[in-house]
């Protein structure tokens, strides 16, 4: 199958490659040309324009954008929209609030665009692993495009498979690792769920392991006191435990790198979904105390000291004439 | 009334002061002499030892213990315990945990000292505010004592009376700002929920200061961003809104002297009422989210970054080869 | 000063009353007849249309629309909007997001219509205490209508002045009760915040009584077991103690009416400026933990079960053979 | 070789049969008679009384004692105690609290009895996968055992190795699913921390599907809602995704069999380890909220309704009038 592909990071060119192994014929383009490039060595056709990669598509037209989630993303979908004809379709698989979706779909619609969301999991081992993908869209698309989908999607695989699916009427794409999860949003809605789940399984873990090293401090009793070896503690959780996870077995590899975690600054950054998934929380009144925690450590990971923090200095001050510690 | 005060520290030098101002007699021990030397002055006896003070007090003796909760408080109640004679009264006025005060009165009891654990609440302002007070212990020694505690308390004072008091069987002394809690402990538990709130309070108006501090931002649309007046924002507050406090009022103070609040470094103390509230909650399986975050705010504006925050980035590095920003 | 006001519930009437006491002269209007039938017996003017009240004001005409939030509130500001000339003003005295206040401002403005936003505390005892005024918008209207600003607030009254205020730069309007917080969005800015915090204390308060109140229970050791007056807690906090604010002098009046608090069905409402000031924290990446804790609380008082809960119990039940007690 | 377990249930019962099937011969006892007969068949030695244990064992005798936490464990190891001679060894494979096996071990070690705190993962798939062991205690008595310990140990199965282990002096028992974590407690102290982690994680998930499934309420905007398949959702993320993890194979499992968890009430226990966590972080002034949260939510799922709640609307209707929804 044809499909064009715009921009080519890290992402993007992985997509790219997945798709070329897989039989399917990608016209790619990105502002740097070097990523270009090396792809056309790998069979991709690059073009050098967005217009020109309309061009090179025959109809009906699919081209999947994959650029930063925000304006880069809105500009380049604003000008396949002046390129494309009825029947075509854009394929959004960054990480857009679902709101932008069904906002871009409402104004794609009367020209006869078809515009789906493809919430795409797997970041820098997509290639090797495949891509999990969460889709939004009309249905007939969704078939359509079945093959690219299936093509990067990562399969049974060696994933031992639920048993109580069976006889159940339920998708035997999810099996897949591909799942066409709604209209236009629901994809996207999924995988912003999915990473504001990342980030609360992440804080449990990241919790766990420092009060654990925290356990070695001289201000405990000594015999309460311990120095855990966190590599091994990481390792040792990787089989038969119930916190088997992958991000459990990425943490055993760091610590196995460097118990100390050395180099890492602690500055934590979050990115759109993590807010999003608390802004849908509070939309629909759902309590998320473990998600919103979770974003808000990484909030504070960025600063050297709130204001709130002086807030509650300036206030015992006041009532109890405490004197706080001097800035180090 | 005759009382004994050891620990002549803001807190205790106060106590003794206000209680001289109301005609009762006070000895006084401090390790410094130069607090009880001071209070000489005013009218308090002041001794150069524990056993000077015994013997300095007519029996039934009662000994005030102002000190830091922990050792030092402790080893001057096990000193009291030798020297004392039954009938005699030991109060422990500092901020003791009441599995403490339940313990020691259990060791006490065979030798028929009585033990009274009063919840002290006033930091600077005591003296002349008055001392909010929560007491724990035999309702006979608290009896017996009531004028050292009548004399303490804040009593009616300016403050609006509780119009449906009227007519319920209810404490008269809590309107003078003064209450027999329940037997041993009751005194300190009920401080120490007192200062589990003031941490959920102080919190509270923390977070929503910052918040509208960094609503100048220039992250934000021009016109959806506000430089406000943090100051005159507290004084407003402090007529006619909900959130009138005590605890408003001081923060009106010291956002008035600087609304940077410049000269606090952002470390944050905690003692360990907001750490015993906690585990009063677990133990009674009784939901803190507020009064648990309050706490672990503090335990996290006292480091540069927690191992946790270095856990999140390993993990991003891991799943996306996301690099966060260096140390600053 | 002549003004239209527009909504005559609990707070616009009560808003009218204090106007007209000070003076001023008020135009009055709700779709049902009886609250400015019964307001007109008091002094005010009342019409029956929203254009009966364009007519009866004069040049420069100011309405105060004092309506819910939301689909109501922009209804009556467009029909005003239609009806006004230049020069004319429009306050929005409801809990409006103050987004809504930015854009509608900017659909008046080529009108020349004056937009303002007032944020406006006081409830049910406003016009007995007065009415703690957040103003924003141009601050020559600001100064024009300041003769209704200053009758509805309440004024230095008895509360302590801030000695700290003394000397400085600061808005003396603040003391009596109102302020200028910025341009337009900037009032209903600081009352979100306001009502932000307001949910925050009031969870602090409502958690340590809660901890309190289960320290009763028969599950606890006997001797660490407290059966405490509740009541008498609250109101011995009154004085001299760090809690000290108006939620607990209500927290007190409720306790002493009913100590168990029945009646109440444990379901509680929360209102659109608890959900924005979290969101506000979100765009501004600041950590708001207790704040995001105090709505989940209220989102979950209001359901029997989530489905979150059945999820962990379907894990507990495949990891642990756990099986969770019955629905009672 | 050979080892005496007592306590025969669902987690004895299963590493009897462990050990058993490897070739290691078990002394079994437990207060009901049944299970000990059962295991008889599959090849252990089962014994009506503790003392008749004791003399079927060789010395240097060894004692996995597999109860619930709590009373029935401390009297099995107060007897065992009286019974044992020096040599000897308990193991606690229980989920005890580090601090009492820190205290057990400092009683036993004058009778020259040896204590090793083993804290077991696995649940009811321990048969099939494999214990995940954490012990502590002296390391000549670990070493001595390791043929129990790797019986029970999953082994290196199929889980891929940690790359970054390769070279490093780390423990190669971590790779094969047991670790000696250290000095008496700390195994049960590793385990402790992995159930508080299990905690946040599960929390992580039900919190991302409550919102998932709320996000079907008609109470929001018709094209950004979405009536999601959770059991697709959950199967689809088991491939490729960042979340994937055994806790959500099990609900993809659950969701599979019933999207609407029916069946489930929605009351979730908690055990020591998820509050010995929070103590512990609270010990070490480590912050803990989403771990600290996690169990908040389960306290809050055992009651109709909080006094917390209740205290909220009292509040509500003392400052604005607020009447609250009456209970349903």
């Amino acid at each position: 199958m044809q499909i064009g592909v715009i921009g080519l990071g890290r992402m993007g060119g992985n997509i790219v490659r997945r798709l070329t192994r897989a039989g399917h014929s990608c016209v790619v383009y990105d502002a740097d040309p070097a990523p270009g490039a090396a792809l056309a060595k790998d069979g991709a056709t690059a073009v050098t324009s967005v217009p020109a990669m309309i061009e090179a598509l025959q109809a009906p037209r699919t081209v999947w954008v994959m650029l930063p989630a925000g304006k880069i993303t809105e500009e380049t979908i604003n000008q396949l929209a002046g390129l494309m004809k009825p029947g075509d379709a854009i394929i959004d698989g960054g990480n857009t609030n679902f709101k932008d979706d069904v906002r871009r779909a409402r104004e794609l619609a009367p020209k006869g665009i078809k515009y789906l969301d493809v919430g795409t999991s797997g970041g820098v081992w997509g290639l090797q692993r495949g891509y999990c993908l969460m889709i939004g869209g009309d249905t007939d698309v969704v078939n359509r495009l079945d093959p690219i989908f299936s093509a990067l999607a990562p399969g049974l695989g060696s994933v031992e498979r639920t048993k109580e699916r069976e006889g159940e009427k339920l998708d035997p794409r999810a099996e897949q690792g591909y799942i066409h999860a709604g209209p236009v949003g629901a994809g996207h809605f999924v995988k912003m769920i999915h990473n504001g789940i990342e980030y609360g399984m992440m804080q449990a873990f990241a919790e766990g392991f420092d009060i654990m090293r925290n356990r070695a401090s001289t201000k405990l009793p000594a015999d309460e006191r311990y120095d855990l070896n966190l590599a091994d503690v990481a390792e040792v959780w990787r089989r038969g435990s119930v916190v088997t996870s992958w991000l459990l077995d990425l943490t055993a590899s760091a610590l196995a790198k460097n118990q100390e975690l050395e180099g890492f600054s602690g500055h934590v950054e979050d990115s759109g979904e993590g807010r999003w998934t608390i802004e849908a929380a509070i939309e629909e009144a759902v309590p998320a105390d473990v998600l919103a925690a979770s974003l808000f450590v990484r909030f504070r990971s960025r600063q050297d000291h709130t204001f709130a923090e002086k807030v509650l200095s300036a206030m015992r001050l006041g009532f109890g004439g405490h004197v706080e510690a001097p800035k180090k």
